[in-house]
Order: structure tokens, then C-alpha cells, then sequence
């Protein structure tokens, strides 16, 4: 039966994935400095070792043969899922996905030195050639699954990603932040005025915070028999289901940094810990996409972690492992702070859509033609201007220059950042609608109910559906850019 | 050019084992405790990848066709550890390594069971069904390599061992000790009359036991950009040459145990870390095998680590990080206590030799059909009964049930332990005829030409030679039970 053999080959393939998540995280926690050399050397190997046995003609066969076995209704979504990767994973030629590491890797590694030192002319030519084959790719990505080219490429982060759609809540949600940012600035200006910041102590031991983030990560419902939490440069969640790895990294001067990274990681480590177990070592058990993903780390960290009510149980918490005790209104002016800033990582929930959107339609536009690499610097800082009131004219390393995504050929990705708040303010608006007493349960510390619906709704599904179905099963409704709008309204808009 | 070949094949298998091996001290240290499951099938498959590719029969014509090759030495030395390799892997039927893993599989899971409820009986069935398949297996190994049946075993773990020569030097070091055990308790008992035994203090913080045991990986030559201490139930060195991982554990009530963990594995440590980098991806670049890995963990533990010497200039470094000052007659009847005990791991240096020599006279018995398992117990009785006076007749865990090994089907591997600690005596003995010195430099912590002599005559060379050959070049002369008989004397008998 040609459905057991994709069976059989998932459980190989999960093995190679199973030592590619560890080793990966791995790299960024516990490996020795020295050691870094050789675990690229390995996991390029591993790696060529999984698209070897993933990529193989025979599979082809084995998934038009099963087309005609008798299946039933989860095998039945399990092909298609197994046909989708086949055609993701086959549709550019190996040489050219060969020529295409080698060009991004040198271009990222580039990008490490050349960021630091702020030199465009030097990265210009590097990052002409990466987006050169990104072009190649879209093309022959569009050709295999009939879509337009921009939307082939975002079709391997999220599948159903339509460039068409998201320009129109975009649109909507650039419109509405050109007035709301001034707005939400004035408010506080204002709030400050009538209660100045009560500043953070500055005295936060490394291993307090550490207490404080795995007592909050338990509360919020990470399993701690399925995954730890470390520190890394940059925080991530990684390994594999069973056994999550999160990251954060901690400042002496501030816990919130951490704290609120921690809760981030935790939104990522339940949707992973909490997939379909039985469809583990097939595609179908996977997270739907990178959007839904980021819908579950912001979910955690936005809805529920800046959510006034969630600082009544945890101001208690805080006080416990970090021995300082706080008003609610002197902290959530820390939570809730909202600053014009240059830099994507470093914004907050009002003005980081707008990075995004920027990056959207340069990336977009780069893609198809309309715009090309020597020209970014300047489509760059007007854009930025426009949005932002900002200039990076002079400032490359903080303009065209600062993410990696574009260095490493992730063109198609930016989107999912925005889409994720997006769903999370409409997946929150549901639970709402269905438990109206969200907010109590929050400031009681209870997360049971919260983490029911999301579990029934979005966890349980692996890729069971498309993102615009999980979304719509879950939400009643296609995505829609008001309940993001109203949530940003309602916590920073005037009263 | 079939060398060639054999040469890109090495690098996949490289990449499989540098896996295999993270995987497995991850497992050991950092893995979530819900992540084992998934982790052991992971393993599994990822060895099973490796076996076939290393057991494929293209491979024994590459073999063949490299033999007519020009190759330079190095070249013909790995490749004679190539085929070395591929008979070891291939002299057994895949059906039939398949059916033994399970069987030695549910034998170790029956040993963790049965062990702690000391039940003998319940275990005698699945340790004779290993048993059984040993003896099967050490026949078709025997056939393979023109060997004798147990010396066939040998050969996975010291190639060039051989029972023969082994019982010739056994039986010089068992009866040596039949006398020097009570002659060694006297001198102890003596030296305790003059000098009342100084208690450990038994306040000793984890936190401040590591950093004492960093201090001492790094001035004993620990290269730290390479490699990492953590914490595991059982102390081992793992990982990979370029990102050693050795581990040790910690009792707060004394800081000796653990400290002596550490510098043992440092000693696995240095060999992984100093093998020739070059060869890393060949056979040739491994060491050479287990008993000369057991002789550079004992060389740093007991030739280094409990020589007096040593402690000079120890005690300034345990003072600075325990904050507890100890006199060098103090410490030493801590360092060097001699006890007869049931446990070979708990056994100090005089003892351990009767432990390992027990174990090899009953399991060559065992494989060799002189011994059946039913009849273990009384003759595992007889055996503690003769070399420590101590009685295991009522207590089977304590007695042959003690040790995973057998129950895991390791069957041959028990003399590399008394193998290392001789050959280490003796490796000490010939560095210290070339450096007389070598005794003021542990005084001084100067390690930089007792690990040069190290280097030069062991680790560098990896496989590049038989056990025998690497011993007769590094010390001029085969293995002799003398030199570690003059230790223990040295050490440990009347002055």
C-alpha cells in the first residue's frame, strides 16, 4: 500500500528533522565555541541527507498511487499535506538549490560584518545576487503551483497567503495607524503627565528572573516534562514537540525584556507541544504555517501577557521571585510603552505593523521587478518618513540593512509577523465572544478555559486546514483587520 | 578512485555519528524527561541509517579495488582501518543484529527493574537468552576474524586483545594483591593510628564544587572553547572531538567524589580533543580503543589526580574555591582510602583490579560454555569470597546482577578497565623516565610536558596503530603488570 510507504518514510524523515531541531538548538545554548565548525559541517550533511530521501522520484508515484487507495478522512488530509511538501520541496531543480545555499550563505555572512561597519556599497552587490535568484525561484515556484510569483514564495511559510488579500488589510491598517500612532502617543503624554514613570530598580539577578520566568511559563500551561528554557543571543523556540526549547537572554537593569520574551517563547512552545500527537511524524501534525505561529507567541505575549487584567495575578508573581512590589498603574505604563523607533525588533505592538508593511511592499515589489536593490535605500527612508516620521538616509545598517531575512533569501516572510497580531486580536475577540469572563479568569491566573479553546480551536488541527479556514472554523470569520484596530483602540487610544 | 570514495562516505557517516553523539549526551543532561520516547526513536532510526550506509556492500569492493591503489602511508593506514571497521560491522547477519537488539534491549530494561528488587530469579531467563545469542555472536565473529571466541568480542572494544596474554598478566596483578589487599589495610590502619582521620567538612555548595572542577579541567589541560561540564545521573564523556561533553554529579556533603569524577573524564576529554584532527572523519582518526581510552582517564584520576605531588598544588586551588584549608597529610587518607567493598564502582585502586578480574574469568567462562548463568551466583560468591573475602549469596544485585554490561550484552569489554589502569601506570612510568621532573611540575601545576609526552606518544596518534604497538612505542616495551604493581606499592604499601 503506497500510503504505508509515505507512513514509513515520514517516520525516517522525522528522525533527520528530530536531530536537525536539536542539534539546531543546541548550537545556540549549550555548544562549545569551538565546536561550531563541525556541527555545520554535520547538520549540512543531515540535511542533504533529508532532501535526498524527501525529494526521491519514487515519491512522486507512491502519492499519485495512494490518490486511488482506499483512505479515510485523516489519511485522506494527510496526503494532501504529504503532496504539498513533495511539490514545495521539488519544485526547484537540486543544482539550483545548491548554487542558491551557497550564494545566501555568503551574502548572510556578509551582512554580519558589513551591517556592523554601515557599508551599503559594500553589501549591494551580494544582496543584488540573492534577490536575483529569489526572482529565478518565484518564477519557478509560481509555475509549479500556478500562483502568482510573490505569493509562491510565501506559499512555504504560510500556505494560502495571497498578496492580493493582505495588501487590502494592509491597507486597512496603515490607514488607520497614520492617525492612531500620533493619537496613541498623545495618550501618553497625557496618562505620564498626571502620573510620572515610576522608573524599573535596576536590580534584577540573572536567576531571579529565571525563577520568575519558569514559575510564569507553568502558570501560562508550558509543560515542563516537554521542554525547558535557556539562554541564547537571540531567544527562539526550538527542538521538538516533545521537548520544546525556549530561549531568552536577560538584562541586570529590567526584567521586562526577559520576561515578556519568555511569554513570547511560551506562545510558540504551546502550539508545539500541544499538535496532534498521532500525526506527529506526518506534515499534517505540523504547525499550520508561520502567521498561525506567530498568532500563538503574540496571543501569549499580547493578548494575555500586556493584558491589564493578566498584571493583577502576576504583580504577585513578580513580587515573590523578584522581591519588589508594584501599583498596577506604575507598571503598565512599562507594558503598554509606545515609542516611533527605527529599529523592527525593538518596537511595540503600535508601530511594529508599520515595519512590516514597509518591508511588505519593498519585498514585494523587489520580487516582481518594480523596484530593484540599488534603489532600496532611498524607497527605504521614504517610506520610513512617511510612516514613522523617521530618516535612514544616512543609516543603512538600520534601513535596507537591518534583518538578516533578505541576506539569508527569505523573501515572503515579513507578512506573518502583522498577520500573526492580526489573528491573535481576532482569535481573542472569539474566545471572548465564548467565554465573556476571559478577563477575570486572566486576573485570577487561571488559564484553563483560555488554553481550552485554543487547544479545541487551533493546536488540535496541526494542518488540518487551510490558514484561512483554521481562522475562519475558529473565528467565524475571515481575517479582518478591526479586531486588531480595536484592540490597539482600546489599550492605547484615548479613554 | 576508490580511496576516494571511502573518503566521502566517512563524511555522511561522520555526520551521522556527530549526531548520534550530541543526541546522546543531550539526552543525558539537557533533555525535558517527557522527551525520551521520542528521542529513543529518533536514535534508532538515525543508527539504523548509519549502519546501512556503513554495511553497504559497495563498500567491501571499494575496499578491494583501494587496496591496488597508490596510496600514501596515512592513506593505507586508514585504510586498513577501513576494512578493519567494515568486518567488524558486517561478520554479523543484519536479521540477526536486529533480533539482538531487542533481546539485549528488554534484558537491560528487565536489569533496571529486577535489580532494585534483587530478583534473581525473574532475571536468569533474559540474561540467558543474551547469553545465548553472545555465544552465537562471538562464534560468528570468531569465523569472521580467524579468532577465538571471546577474544572475537575483545576486538570490537581493544582490537589486538587476545585472553591469552591477558590471563598471563591478570594472574601476575591477582596474585600480587591476594597479599597486598590486607598489606595495604594495615598500612592504612597504621598511618590512621599516628594521625586521626581529619572529617570533610560536608558544606560544600554545587555551585562552588564546578567552578573548583572548571579550574581543574582547565590547568590540566581541558580545552574549554571544546568542550563543557554539566551535570548527569551517571558521570560520562561524550560528544564530539571539537565539543566534548563530560559530566560529573555532586553531593554537597563532599567535594572528592565529584572532583575525581571530573578529572577522570578530563582524561577521556584530552584524547577526544587531541586526536589528529586531519584523519577526524576516517576510522584512523578514533581512539585506538577502550582500554587505552580507560588509560587516559586513569592517567589524569590516579596517575595525575591522587598523586601526592598533585596535591600540593591542589590544596591552594580548593582553598580559593571552597574556602576550606586543608593539610597535605589531611587530605591524603581521603584521596587515597582503600576499602573492601561489594560495589566495583565504589572501589578504590587496590580493589578494583580483583572487581574486573572476577568479571573476566566468569565471562570468559560464560561465552566460552564452561559457565552457564544458572550457576552464576554461587560462582560469582566463590570468586568475592577468594579475592576480597566478602560474601554475595544473598544479595544478586549487589553480585552478578551489580553491572549493566552483561544484561546489555556486552560481553569482553569488562578487562579494559584494569588493561587502563596498568597501561597508565606504565605510560607514568616511561614519562617520568624521560621528564624525572614530571612530579615537581604536578607540585607547581605545570602539566605542559607531562600533556606534550601525552600528545606526542597517545593522543595524536588515533588508530594508527595496534593497542600493543601504540603501548610498546610510547613506553618501549608490551604490557607488563610490574609498573602498576610498583605504583600500588608506592602509593599504598608499608613505607
Amino acid at each position: 500500500m503506497s500510503f504505508q510507504k509515505l507512513d514509513e518514510l515520514s517516520h525516517k524523515l522525522e528522525a533527520l528533522e528530530h536531530a536537525l531541531a536539536i542539534l539546531g538548538a543546541d548550537e545556540a545554548t549549550h555548544m562549545a565555541v569551538g565546536g561550531g565548525e563541525k556541527r555545520a559541517e554535520a547538520m549540512a550533511s543531515l540535511a542533504g541527507m533529508y532532501h535526498a530521501r524527501a525529494t526521491a522520484p519514487e515519491i512522486a508515484d507512491w502519492i499519485e498511487a495512494a490518490e486511488r487507495e482506499a483512505l479515510n478522512e485523516e489519511q485522506a488530509a494527510a496526503l494532501f499535506e504529504f503532496r504539498r511538501h513533495y511539490t514545495n520541496l521539488t519544485c526547484l531543480p537540486a543544482e539550483f538549490v545548491e548554487r542558491q545555499t551557497g550564494v545566501r550563505m555568503r551574502c548572510e555572512q556578509l551582512w554580519r560584518d558589513l551591517r556592523a561597519k554601515n557599508d551599503w556599497a559594500g553589501f549591494l552587490p551580494a544582496l543584488e545576487g540573492v534577490l536575483s535568484m529569489v526572482r529565478e525561484e518565484a518564477a519557478m515556484r509560481a509555475d509549479a503551483l500556478g500562483l502568482e510569483p510573490y505569493d509562491a514564495l510565501m506559499e512555504q511559510f504560510d500556505p494560502g497567503n495571497r498578496e492580493a488579500e493582505i495588501s487590502v488589510v494592509f491597507a486597512e491598517l496603515k490607514g488607520f495607524l497614520k492617525d492612531f500612532v500620533p493619537e496613541a502617543l498623545a495618550a501618553q503624554e497625557e496618562r505620564l503627565a498626571t502620573r510620572p514613570l515610576k522608573p524599573l530598580s535596576g536590580t534584577y539577578p540573572v536567576e531571579k528572573q529565571r525563577e520568575l520566568g519558569l514559575a510564569m511559563m507553568a502558570a501560562v500551561g508550558f509543560d515542563l516534562s516537554h521542554g525547558s528554557l535557556s539562554v541564547s543571543h537571540h531567544p527562539f523556540c526550538g527542538g521538538v514537540p516533545t521537548d520544546v526549547r525556549i530561549t531568552t537572554r536577560y538584562r541586570t537593569g529590567e526584567f521586562l525584556s526577559a520576561l515578556m520574551g519568555v511569554l513570547h517563547e511560551t506562545g510558540h512552545a504551546l502550539y508545539e507541544q500541544n499538535l496532534p500527537k498521532a500525526w506527529a511524524h506526518w506534515p499534517l501534525g505540523k504547525a499550520r504555517g508561520m502567521a498561525v505561529h506567530e498568532s500563538q507567541s503574540l496571543f501569549v505575549e499580547k493578548q494575555i501577557g500586556r493584558n491589564p487584567a493578566f498584571w493583577r495575578w502576576a504583580l504577585p508573581v513578580v513580587e515573590k521571585h523578584l522581591g519588589e512590589s508594584w501599583m498596577l498603574e506604575d507598571i503598565l505604563p512599562h507594558v503598554h510603552h509606545v515609542e516611533r523607533g527605527l529599529i523592527r525588533v525593538d518596537a511595540d505592538e503600535v508601530t511594529y505593523p508599520l515595519h512590516v508593511i514597509l518591508r511588505f511592499e519593498l519585498e514585494r515589489d523587489l520580487v516582481g521587478g518594480k523596484l530593484e536593490v540599488a534603489d532600496l535605500p532611498e524607497a527605504w527612508d521614504a517610506g520610513m518618513r512617511a510612516y514613522l516620521g523617521l530618516s535612514t538616509i544616512d543609516d543603512p545598517a538600520d534601513g535596507p540593512m537591518q534583518d538578516v531575512h533578505w541576506a539569508s533569501g527569505a523573501f515572503g516572510y515579513f507578512p506573518s509577523y502583522t498577520l500573526g497580531a492580526m489573528m491573535a486580536a481576532q482569535q481573542w475577540a472569539a474566545l471572548v465572544r465564548e467565554h465573556p469572563s476571559a478577563d477575570d479568569d486572566l486576573a485570577r491566573g487561571d488559564f484553563s478555559a483560555v488554553n481550552a479553546w485554543r487547544r479545541e480551536n487551533i493546536w488540535s488541527q496541526g494542518s488540518r486546514w487551510s490558514t484561512q479556514q483554521l481562522m475562519e472554523r475558529a473565528t467565524g470569520g475571515e481575517l479582518d483587520a478591526g479586531y486588531f484596530i480595536a484592540h490597539l483602540k482600546k489599550r492605547y487610544g484615548n479613554p
